[in-house]
């Protein structure tokens, strides 16, 4: 999630050069926000893995050992057929695969709260000349219902062609798709002679959050491509794009390389991908991140006057605080407002938040309410 | 340079699980190659940089401060109202320089050897909107005189504005401007109200190579522009857009987003260009490989039925061999064939070739030419 | 105004070949429709100028002097320094008037009713790079509130740049903005410095309605360029952009040519607008199709159960009926769904719509209703 | 054919008002020019079909009897399956027709002289998405080898995929294909899995040329689709893309809205192609358009100094005249400039060119070399 429609923004960390054992940062590792999972840096695990890439000459462009291993592990975990195509950023990852997925005349149905609409300084229509068909949602969640209000029109010349739905999980919102959600809503695409694409910036979480493995809640009920997101996950840098069909890969290493995703020295993001994935890394590190955002809210709730708005599924707090507490409270703990009419603002955990920091942001907010 | 229209790929290198102290790489850390400089890692003093930005909360899309550091660095470099805005790969750095430099319907011209025309997957005309107007030259640099072949047409409807000029230093040939070439290019391409962007993928080798500061080759000689080039010099991955006026930033930070290169984590690639303009690591890198190419020609001049086809200005080095010392040779060290009907290869050193992996491809050359 | 969103077409007129006087055509021409105002033909003054406007050789793509004279007369009647360029679909007007009043990352405010939004396939999106931020309106009239909506987040790199607001006179629902609305507009997207563009396809309809000159709600009012319309007022086929400054018109020309919109044989385009300009034939056919629409929407109000849903401002009356009687009406008349949820139908009256055919559907329409 | 390229433009035909018979024009109806047959006004068969088809209303956007009886008219022509989509530039239809042939990776092989790569403002790159593949050529027309130049680096991620090739006909010099080499490029094109298109701006004149009819010069020599022409034969204006196959036509009614070419009055296009296919009206108008380019280059043979420097198959003529007559010459004919290095200038004849009017230019060339 990035902050495009925030009204009110943080100050930047301060300035903090730090000597710590000899080394000299620009930054203070010490420090820690509820802003956005992006905040946080890369997990040690992946940053070994990274370091462990380095060093001698491989093919470059993916002919590595690094990508080619990958290629296999992605086969382990998602099934034969899966393949993965890593890119740099998680736009670039949306758009190639909607491209791939859609003809120049597709358009794409998604939830008025998508990032690819809303958050992506209209990258989609513009770098992939995609039109974004939206449905307004309560929280976050297409269902087909929601999806029959735009999936209509098909030969119309006159409508851009309604011939994909991009869906988000776990969503803008937090919330997360239930296995079932997810199958009636491919079910009813295909029906429609419609793909699904899911934007899984945050997939890691909504697998944690519901105990399953990453197949469960993509390829095993009819998903047909995947932007699987690693930064937000505890990567350095890195997104990819997990297609299950030979259809929903048609064309994607070109497409990559058209919208300016490929990289030269792919192994650096390839094994970082596989140290997320290798002793369920990105499980043990979503956990984290959905748990501490389970205690936030818990915590939180029991404060006169605050209101939890969503479903606090994965690692997102979205959460109205009366209004005198919001300032000081972001002086202490940085987070974004989510809707500055209402007053709801979103807290985020990461990989690397800890219940000491939830705890203190508690503490900080009843102190505040206090009388 | 990418490798796009190279007909003989090198296969890439054998798998190797190589148990290193302990640690297990899927590479082998030793293994050399002459194909690319992308196909080498990062600098060391790169990689180190990268671990030291990591760790607890910074700000993202650049509220950090390894990005602000970075940004009075690149002023110290290339002079005051320089700025800096890194992004992912280098055809995303040329696509989003150039669109800022022009409006919707400029056109832009270059040499039929620009990577941007030939190796970028036709993403600056389908990403960038961009038509690229092509001159043929000898040696990859464009001239006042070949400009004029497609500055026509000024307010003509019906063809594509010239409005920018875009050159590659060192070139694509591995050629290099010196700054009265430039220069004139700016100079006049100014007088014809066209703004100039220089493709910088290898700005430190034509810097090293002319014993110059990175100043004195762009912003000295009057470039707009420059997409100055990380990954080939060191990095893991990272590239950026350096501009000298306000008017070719206009927009850059919205294009940037646009075009998917706008990275979460900054940090981790604002931190690695720090590193390699810190304590002129840019230049020992280049010089090293400039001086390898160097090496590697001087060595192959001497053989029999070998001839240098360009001068040999960076750290590339375009030879046509004897054919039947091709296969062999490209076995043993791996490159890129160039031009296949004239026989022509191209050998290219990085920042980790050695004197020793030198001399054995010479040493092998003249063996295999030994009648 | 295109009918993409329309649920329910109606059949297409029957073939009728018809012999009248010797001439032999394929359509009846004394068919009428309430279907749309592009199912009309051309009307007889018009015509005539095409014809006039044929035999010999003149210069190309506008350089002839239909062309030229045309440039005069819209000085005569928009003032100084205004601009037409002739084009050829409203689709291509809108498109390249946008795109010439924006640059590459500006995205354009609109309605969520605008025809620019719903019915052009996605060009101005795809075609254009345009991104639309769009409003809800009660009846499709945006205000500096609504505006200001989507007017925020200027500077922040991950939103798209609102730029422009782009209104549409007469509206999609058929009403019409005030000089006073439109000047509140375009003070208000000035003090934010956007730019406004109007949808001028039946401006001609507005001008009549208020009984003005065209000028008093586009120039004078601050608007800064137009989608001068003239299909939908009785053209064989024509669109244009008249624009009020250098400003707004930068690189219309090329922008033009790049949206496929120049055509050769201009002087065709521009003898039609000739016609349509002189002797106000603009205000007689509009006003003869606004007094249809009124004729009709009175006629209609005073039947049981008949609500009229929208300010009958121009030559459109959207209404509901009874479900009965739908479908036998629209059998006789022709006509299009506007929402099926509710019922709602549009009745569109064009320059050659007459009383006759209007009493002839209000007397069928109380015939149906009649217990 | 546009004439962007053109150095040398002649001024426009002076201003006339002329009053003939009580009907005041603006031009001189008996003005002639060789400079391009869109210089030409509408043949009088064309233009009384455009008026027949006025009057009453018939269904907008193609649902009318003209496009429903065109339809069948071009199954008469070209065969069954064969469909037309008319459009409005022949930018236009060729954008569309390549975009329908490809996928969005694709590119597109062409001549360096192709009026789709020289002359269409980079609408093909920007507005299609399209890279052009360029291959210069002696005399207009690609073969099989010059093909291949262009038709490697299938599969490889970084070169834009050569999935469709693009000839003209009659070419943009002048010159005409047989239906052998027609045959020999679809061939060749197929077997590498590519499609063809036909620019068919002229494809009158160059079935005129060859005595065949249209349908032996496209589909029965295995043509995909083909960018037929209207303006430049005779039509007020109106172009149309006719497919082949299924394949060929996909997506193409939704292109063409999104690329700004649905006519809302399509009748009025339709019309006019139903002139122009009854009767052979085509092809009378084409055959005296190429039978004055043979007289007028057969008379200008004979004269001293002047060399044809390509062959004159259908109607135009391009020839090297000596300096000193260019400009006199140009000041009592009008044509343009063609390669101003060598003096060769292009006369265009038209379906209404006279040998009158022939003579008299040749007439006029003695006169200048007279010594």
């Amino acid at each position: 999630m990035t902050e495009a429609h925030v009204e009110g923004r943080p100050a930047p960390p301060r300035l903090a050069v730090v000597d710590d054992g000899g080394v000299t940062r620009l930054h203070d590792p010490s420090a820690h926000s509820f802003a956005s999972d992006n905040y946080a840096g890369a997990h040690p695990e992946v940053l070994q893995a990274l370091i462990d890439a380095n060093g001698g000459h491989v093919g470059s462009y993916g002919a590595d050992p690094y990508t080619r291993r990958l290629a296999e592990v992605v086969v382990e975990q998602f099934g034969e057929g899966a393949s993965i195509d890593p890119v740099l950023t998680g736009t670039g990852a949306n758009v190639a695969a909607l491209q791939a997925l859609t003809p120049r005349w597709g358009a794409v149905i998604c939830a008025t709260t998508a990032h690819v609409y809303t958050d992506e300084g209209g990258a989609p229509e513009r770098l992939g000349g995609i039109k974004l068909l939206t449905v307004p949602t309560p929280d976050g969640k297409l269902t087909p219902e929601l999806i029959d209000r735009q999936a209509h029109g098909r030969g119309d010349q006159q409508r851009p062609q309604p011939l994909a739905v991009t869906i988000t999980q776990s969503t803008e919102l937090g919330t997360v798709y239930t296995p079932d959600e997810l199958r009636a809503i491919t079910d009813h695409a295909h029906s429609l002679d419609m793909r699904v694409h899911l934007d899984g910036a945050r997939l890691a979480n909504a697998a944690a959050s519901l105990g399953v493995p990453l197949r469960a809640i993509t390829r095993d009920v009819g998903v047909d491509s995947v932007s699987f997101g690693g930064t937000k996950n505890g990567l350095v840098l890195g997104e990819s794009i997990v297609t299950f069909t030979e259809e929903a890969r048609a064309g994607l290493v070109f497409l990559r390389k058209m919208d300016a995703q490929l990289l030269s020295k792919m192994r650096f993001v390839s094994a970082q991908f596989l140290a997320m994935l290798d002793d369920d890394l990105w499980l043990r590190s979503a956990t984290q991140a959905n748990a501490m955002a389970t205690r936030l809210a818990s915590g939180l709730a029991d404060l006169p006057g605050v209101t939890i708005t969503q479903a606090v599924d994965a690692n997102a707090v979205f959460v109205v605080l009366p209004r005198h507490t919001v300032e000081p409270l972001r002086e202490l703990h940085r987070f974004y407002d989510w809707n500055r009419a209402s007053g709801e603002v979103r807290l985020m955990c990461s990989f690397d938040t800890t219940p000491e920091q939830v705890d203190r942001l508690v503490a900080d907010a009843a102190a505040l309410l206090r009388p």
